[in-house]
């Protein structure tokens, strides 16, 4: 072989021959302009890379482009872990014990949102979220009921909490005490980034500030006692599910590692003492190659950042993380594509280095996983690791033309994000200030519209529809057995505990936030052992540090922008827009829609993205704040006087959500308001939801334009009956 | 950015903290020793790559390692190409109507085993197989609606078929005719590999020389007549399927090729009139950097071989290929993780530059894919072209330290081998003489104990599996309704077209066989119009022909070594020794048994790989001719006094050739042969196929230990029942 002659066409020739076959003979016709705004070119060659500084370093050694670890996946391939939990602790329980004993090799642990927002589940807000979207955990008794026979001191457990993470954490300590477990033997994760959740995911409690003063005292605490376990996941995750494109979702989570950083070090900590516990966590998406680059790119920029701290331990610059599959990416219609989705995406997070990985089921975009769904997810990574011989070479992608040229390219868009913030006075301003939020809100904006414009392209939604949908068998939870019976548990609790103890404990909670005193986490340890509740020891809190209350704004003009510009969407658009204006002259006011998300849901990126359309449509758009209770919603839609009401729901609470706004507008004579649902609702739940007098119900893939004709529709013919009904007979002609 | 400072770590730093984590501390123990002889490291650095000599070529140029193009998917993605075809030509035209539809860009047909074979569907010989594993084709008729409403100027159609290559390319030549279309319009390809078919698929009719002639006499005709349709494709898929590692199967395709060159060259052709309409077909497995590498050594080694030929065009030097996942990796267990291992061997097709594709449905392993997962199939593709911007990018892994490393290393392997055939005389001589075949045989042999004895994982088989396996809904053909719908057809055709015709068009054909004179392509188009049946055509050559009949003979030696090497393995392995050596004392003799194929399937990778490893343990193996009926086998099976007899289907015919076999031997009073079948059966047929007599069933992923346990036992328990009943009562206790 080695007589082959070296190959003599250079990449000028390259480019002559391939102008020829490029649309209108342009080579830059062939260069696809991402999200990112990185120009992906059609051919990488040598000459990319010949002067990239990272290309020649090795996996185990800074600045860490070719992992964290020396052997990487050749001595340990990367944890099994998927996240999952619903309804009670104990079904919870059954089904990690199954996972474990199927292939999984840690557990990740789903709240409800209850215990997020730090509401035991008999408080009267949260009637239509207990157990539905994660487990319900009211006290120790809950939590010790998740772990039974799951040995704490070996199996990993990785917790996603943000807002009541004091007392979950505790209980969570408490439970392993009492099982016999030393503290120091535990490992796994808890999520606890808190910044995030102002941007993406409100599930928060407090204030920023005070909620930065819980992390510093749970690193300080675990950095004390928890040596094996990771104090803070910092995760961009929530970001890019929220539409963050991948050098946003890189650049923000960063810049949140780095406040943390500092929050810590400003709490007197050594930074060699903390920064190995920091763990990341982001979301892996389709956009394949970017993915790979961006977890390489995680690794080099984190070295980078770390550089400035100036640890004396080279293992304190080294990013770890965890992945997972993107939630978003999934979708209802023809949902056994999902599976295909899924396995891209894990491999991307495989090839970029992770850590761990959890791969979602395919249901995920219609219900909460079932077994069946589960498995095969779980299944995705094993196949992975067991069949391919991809863990075989470490960080396979190394010296790729395209793949190191990305690397870089990613960096740098990543690098210059982070420097904005830095200029701003760092990521808790550009959190507080709403900057960041918009950032995000104006990529999901754009996002949806490329989508809907049909410039992305998603499978079975836009392009290759089926027919008809085939409903799949999905889990249903019986939210109203659960929240019964933790009601119950939690009569029992209060029964059987000593009331003088519990009092003492959440005092001194109380007084040590309203002093800054003491470790947060240590008293709140002390708590729940006592058998104070998640919820009391949220509330003796927020005594002191408040509820944190979020302003509802949306981006304006990126979605119709992209709508007005695109050839094929533009007449579509501009017929509903003259609709809206018909509209308009014919009932005296543009058609008013407010937008709400009820309950504890916070996931407001589709609530978000059809408020800035529609309102870029010319609807007058209200925006409902974050966690009304049905009742609130609907004095507030009668009160701004709306033609239209739409509901998103991500959190499976519709069946008892929906009913109960509709009910409260009857009750105050506004029936004539068309109600309407977006969201995650299986096929099945359809009929009981128009039943209880939904007038419209838009799964994930519908185009806002389909919505927003079928709404105006509606509007029109409740309003057209409702001046037939109000009018003299002889004016109804 | 670009302040980062170069990283200082070296290789041998690298080494130093990498051997700290490997077994035994020593790194050699991280390098995986491959299947093809390959050392795949944990590590690829630069330096693995600097002296490699086509690290620096252009795709669309020689020698085209990156690709034959030069714009690759940027301008023009692979072609999605489903291979379909079932029961009869009216049903398989409707499903790639609705293929076309939905996402489908060419049609590729599965016929039936009578077709391929040459027999019609009134043949005596083929009662089992007719609208089986493919349509059935009789005539042009039959094409005719096959293509009923696709226009075949404009849908490229890619047409499998050895055999019966002359009938069927006549008839889908005249049924373009007949439709209005000129035969230069066509575009597409003949599958025609004649030589990988004596290796391992046996769907031959001819033996190897005259096959060899009717191919020269198709790249002639099609040369001069359909310039946009591919004469051949060389496949290595189906070598890959009988168990030949990636090595293996490249060189033995590149082999055949290079044969199919010089016959080409020997009819007196000119190499750049035929050379760029050779096309070649690879199987895409679960080995994913390999698979990629294989690919792209494709197209390196094949530039190299036609140098030997000194084409004037470089394109004649171009190899594009067609790919399919591997539907031996699909698992009847567990199915639904089949579109995992589809996924991931898709990517590798793609990332290999393949120029088409074919996706197996989830279901393969058990029956016929259904519309549903058939649609899951051709969505995997579709989900990567559209969602992933895979396409983006040309030959991505290109600068690959490993990639880049791996694709020497591949191609040198394979060009040891092909170097070694070229020594023996070339390919012809390596196929007559069974060396090729014996080759393949053994890498199955060495897979199969590989998997047996754990050391290859496959999940859901034996690891992760499962304690109870779900029935999935397969598509179900009525081989009788569609038999005896091709009998009426034919009847009708025989007595509507003119017999004088008819006998002169064969007549001519079989003289042009015998004087080696005239095209046989030009002379079967002749006969088709003429409503000669593909039958008639087939037995018109194989007057002069005959008809080719393999020898059947098994390696030896190798699944036991590696059964006997293995620490898991080998305690198993002996026990079931013993107790074979126990019943030979008991009984007089080893056990005895025959494995079978019957009627025209010619798949018998399962058969030797059974039988080998039988032999390994002590049974003695008899190994039945292909093409036997069940009437033929009975008879055998008694001739040879065997204990039991084996029937491994893969094709879908064992309703109806099973309870023939089991009659026939009842009938010739040999009720005691103990009859067990393996292979591709869904759940749904056990109980048919147990209520008729069979002992037992094995489906793929069955460890041969336990199969050979289970029939040992049940020879046993046949002979002492035999014994029990033949002997005096006193002796009997």
């Amino acid at each position: 072989m080695s007589n082959t002659p070296p190959p003599d066409a250079t990449l000028h020739d390259w480019q002559r021959a391939a102008s020829k076959s490029a649309p209108e003979n342009n080579l830059d016709n062939l260069i696809w302009h991402s999200p990112e705004g990185i120009a992906i070119k059609p051919l990488y060659t040598a000459t990319d890379t010949q002067d990239l500084p990272f290309t020649h370093s090795m996996p185990g050694f800074a600045p860490f482009v070719r992992g964290p670890q020396a052997t990487m996946y050749t001595t340990r391939p990367w944890t099994v872990r998927q996240y999952a939990g619903f309804s009670t602790a104990h079904e919870s329980n059954l089904f990690y014990r199954q996972a474990l004993a199927n292939g999984a090799q840690g557990i990740s642990v789903a709240f409800d949102l209850p215990t997020h927002r730090g509401y035991d589940s008999d408080h009267p807000r949260v009637t239509g979220d207990v157990g539905k979207a994660g487990v319900a955990i009211d006290s120790v008794e809950d939590m010790k009921i998740l772990f039974d026979h799951i040995p704490l001191d070996q199996v990993s457990v990785s917790m996603t909490m943000n807002g009541a993470v004091l007392p979950v954490l505790a209980a969570y300590i408490v439970t392993a005490q009492e099982q016999g477990i030393a503290t120091e033997k535990l490992s796994g994760t808890i999520q606890n980034d808190i910044l995030k959740e102002f941007m993406v995911r409100n599930t928060y409690i407090y204030p920023p500030q005070p909620s930065l003063r819980i992390i510093a005292d749970i690193i300080e605490y675990t950095s004390q006692h928890m040596p094996k376990f990771n104090s803070i996941s910092i995760s961009g995750y929530h970001m890019q599910e929220a539409g963050a494109n991948s050098a946003l979702e890189l650049a923000f989570t960063l810049a949140d590692g780095k406040e943390y950083v500092r929050t810590a070090l400003n709490k007197g900590m050594d930074i060699d003492t903390f920064a190995q516990r920091l763990s990341f966590f982001f979301a892996i998406g389709m956009n394949f190659y970017l993915e790979i680059a961006k977890l390489r790119a995680a690794r080099l920029l984190w070295w980078r950042i770390m550089q400035s701290f100036s640890p004396k331990d080279q293992k304190s610059s080294m990013l770890r993380t965890h992945c997972q599959t993107s939630g978003w990416s999934l979708t209802q219609q023809d949902p056994y594509n999902n599976i295909v989705r899924t396995t891209i995406e894990a491999m991307a997070a495989i090839f970029g280095g992770t850590q761990s990985l959890h791969t979602n089921a395919f249901d995920e975009a219609i219900a909460l996983p079932t077994d069946f769904s589960a498995r095969i997810a779980r299944n995705t990574q094993l196949v992975i690791r067991e069949e391919t011989h991809i863990t075989q070479v470490i960080d396979p992608w190394a010296g790729s033309y395209m793949m190191e040229k990305l690397t870089q390219e990613i960096s740098e868009q990543a690098w210059d994000i982070i420097t904005e913030i830095d200029r701003m006075g760092g990521m808790t301003y550009a959190v507080e200030s709403g900057w960041a939020k918009l950032k995000i809100e104006a990529a999901a904006a754009e996002k949806q519209a490329r989508i809907d414009s049909g410039q992305d392209v998603i499978v079975g939604v836009n392009k290759y529809k089926l027919d008809q949908e085939e409903p799949i068998a999905v889990r249903e939870i019986d939210n109203e057995a659960t929240r019964t019976a933790q009601i119950q548990r939690l009569v029992q609790l209060k029964k059987s505990r000593n009331p003088q103890h519990v009092k003492e404990a959440l005092a001194a909670l109380t007084h040590a936030a309203q002093t800054d005193t003491g470790n947060l986490l240590a008293l709140s340890v002390d708590a729940i052992r006592a058998r104070a509740t998640v919820g009391e020891v949220s509330l003796a809190l927020e005594h002191i540090f408040g509820r944190h209350r979020a302003q509802s704004s949306a981006v304006m003009g990126i979605y119709g922008g992209i709508m007005e510009k695109n050839q094929d969407a533009q007449v579509l658009w501009q017929a509903i827009k003259n609709n809206i204006a018909d509209f308009a002259q014919q009932f005296g006011r543009q058609p008013r829609i407010m937008v709400v998300k009820l309950g504890q849901d916070g996931h407001d990126r589709g609530a978000k993205v059809i408020a800035t359309a529609f309102a870029d449509l010319g609807f007058d758009v209200d925006i409902g704040p974050l966690f009304q209770t049905p009742e609130e919603a609907a004095r507030q839609a009668i009160e701004n006087d709306v033609h239209a009401l739409g509901i998103s729901t991500l959190a499976a609470g519709h069946k008892t959500l929906v009913p109960a706004i509709i009910t409260a507008l009857k009750e105050q004579g506004a029936q004539d308001i068309v109600t309407f649902v977006g969201g995650v609702i299986p096929q099945q739940d359809h009929a009981f939801l128009y039943a209880s007098g939904v007038k419209g119900i838009y799964n994930p893939g519908t185009p806002i334009t389909s919505c927003a004709t079928d709404i105006l529709e509606k509007i029109r013919h409740a309003q057209t009956a409702k001046s037939f009904f109000a009018a003299p007979k002889n004016q109804a002609q």
